[in-house]
């Protein structure tokens, strides 16, 4: 079974980006702790234009059973799987080629959402059942990582592959959080990478399981 | 020009909603200061199987040129205009009649999600400038503020009416959160009646003003 | 029976201060709903060196039986009554005259800690009662409102006025809210003017009460 | 070297408590990292009765040149120093014997407060240049965690040791943060064990150091 995990590059102004690490982590550990997957790790640019390009690009290419998409969420203390995303494009802050569409389709013929067919429920259970704070979340943003995921499914819906994709909010690192300690709103809530290592595996493992025996119950 | 808007009862365990008391208010001061505006106000029962059933009546009913939807949403310390609405029912408790839909379609056959009809960003441009904390969100939840968001929205698809449909969510009222102090979590954000009326004035007038003029640039 | 309210002028870049404006408000409304009430109502300057100043002077002008402090604490979604004031100032920020203490005494002869002596509780239980978030605090932090109030306690002890005295904090104005809605950090929780003047007006009558009848059981 | 680091004991209804399992760790793992540092480690029980005679019997056994008191904020997301203990035991919740005191002196004949003589702002510095979230804190409550603060800067002033005395706050743990997903109020904040045993080892490390060298300045 083959899998493509996608993270991003970082983006305003932060020097990291804890889901670019996570991906670049995978691919040196391997996985051979989720037997019978072979997975395929990008780092995707934080560009509208480029990332899109890129993601087409590595579907069309790997024709991937499971895509997971990663991203930066600030703020947020645990770690999420996207239930949906939208066809639309509304950026607070330039991506990084200057970039900032307002109120724009992702795609001017397409439907108005897809939602995302990852075992949500499932992984969030066993996420909780790990130790690993997670939840459903319904909103992926107007930025990249809702960009990534709305094409990712588009892609699905025409092309047949992936078969199952979706989207995973992660937290700060704790030396993210560290460093934006004298900032007006205060300290962030933050992950450890090892944590969130752990939230992914057990994401791509629950996916995989889903091919096997009878489909869960689908999102509508 | 017609405009019906709804608020709920309480639910959860509240006493109060107050998008019942804003719809309440409404109807006893009128709207001498939306010239030129009929409002019919309506408050909704949190079920999913009645609120649908009444919403749909006053719709054929009314055939309103404007719908806005308000509803609690505990926790958060500014207005939302929401952005989108979602086929789906996804209830973390039971709704006033028992029923706790767990990802269920609200329409078998209709799309992923709608997008908001009314003129967002201009709503939330006049909010702040009129000194009241807002923001577009990008979503409205599974329980029923989503609900009759998407169900307004289907009948403009369907019927041409309402011509402009949405949602506000609205923070708890002081009251609420004053009885809140003893929780866990502390005591959460709230925001004076007032000042809701006066949000929920700035949204009908700005709403008003597009028929007359050319048309916003409308979301995707 | 004679009070001194006093609020502190905006700092930190901000245009208002929700203290200022309601003491502004005291002094144009008067209290005639508080008989027997002599209010006198002051406007501090954010700095070390002047406020320290113009409150001694104040305190052996009016010789108050009671003085409540009020400050901003940004972030914060309701009014908090203050428990204690310790010797120290340290500024995050400069003052308004560029001054910024760091982990100094207030008073290198003074005590670590007073406790204000203000009805604490009973004030907290009567603004809930009343419909207005309310809570202890424990700390009035470490810059101009922590040094007013430890100040006016030193001078309790050493003077016997004012007899009682304390300090409250407030909450963000809705207007100073809805401008911060761009930063990072999202937007901010806050308390309308009238609530503000409602809960003075409390702590006021409340801290009237106690000098007439058996003292409330004192912090110690 | 002497010093003694306690944690407590879960409570309030929670299974675990991060502090009593820093403690634990402590314990097996030995303090080979700090060496010339002889460590005494006990979990304290959340007892006002107990917690004192058991800390009053180790600090007269050992006389520890460092004591650093350990224990759960739940809802922190980062690690906080104390900077000061204050003179009042006020339980929110009963204490493991049922004992709830509210508004009652720790010491009827003690000052109001100590300041805590840890190297408190070199320690955040250390941490936060170590990628640990960490903050100065102005108050450590008023339940278990201000008391044996207390108890112990009591000791300090007295009888001359622990020669230097503080608390730090520690954030839940994620398996923790996990259980608590169905709560209103989300899902709070938390931080590995790695990281809250790495913490502790760097505020012990930064004490010993002001042992050798000139001092630092020290708070007032």
């Amino acid at each position: 079974m083959k899998a493509l995990l996608t993270g991003f590059e970082p983006f305003g102004g932060d020097r990291l980006n804890p889901s670019e690490m996570v991906v670049r982590r995978f691919s040196e550990v391997g996985t051979s702790e989720l037997p019978g997957l072979e997975i395929h790790t990008v780092v995707l640019p934080v560009s509208f234009r480029r990332a899109g390009m890129v993601l087409r690009g590595l579907l069309d290419e790997l024709k991937p059973d499971i895509y997971i998409g990663l991203g930066l969420s600030a703020g947020i203390s645990f770690v999420t799987v996207e239930r949906v995303a939208i066809n639309v494009k509304d950026a607070r802050i330039p991506d990084n080629d200057g970039e900032q569409p307002v109120d724009e389709p992702i795609d001017p013929d397409g439907p108005a959402a897809y939602f995302t067919t990852l075992p949500k429920k499932a992984i969030v259970r066993r996420l909780r059942e790990s130790g690993i704070p997670a939840a459903i979340s319904n909103s992926a943003g107007t930025f990249l990582c809702n960009y990534v995921t709305y094409i990712s499914l588009h892609y699905s819906a025409r092309y047949g592959y992936p078969r199952r994709a979706g989207f995973m909010h992660l937290p700060l690192l704790p030396e993210q959080a560290a460093t934006r300690s004298g900032e007006r709103a205060g300290i962030p809530p933050s992950m450890s990478l090892d944590t969130m290592m752990r939230a992914v595996k057990i994401a791509l493992g629950t996916t995989m399981e889903m091919f096997g025996g009878p489909d869960e119950r689908l999102p509508p």
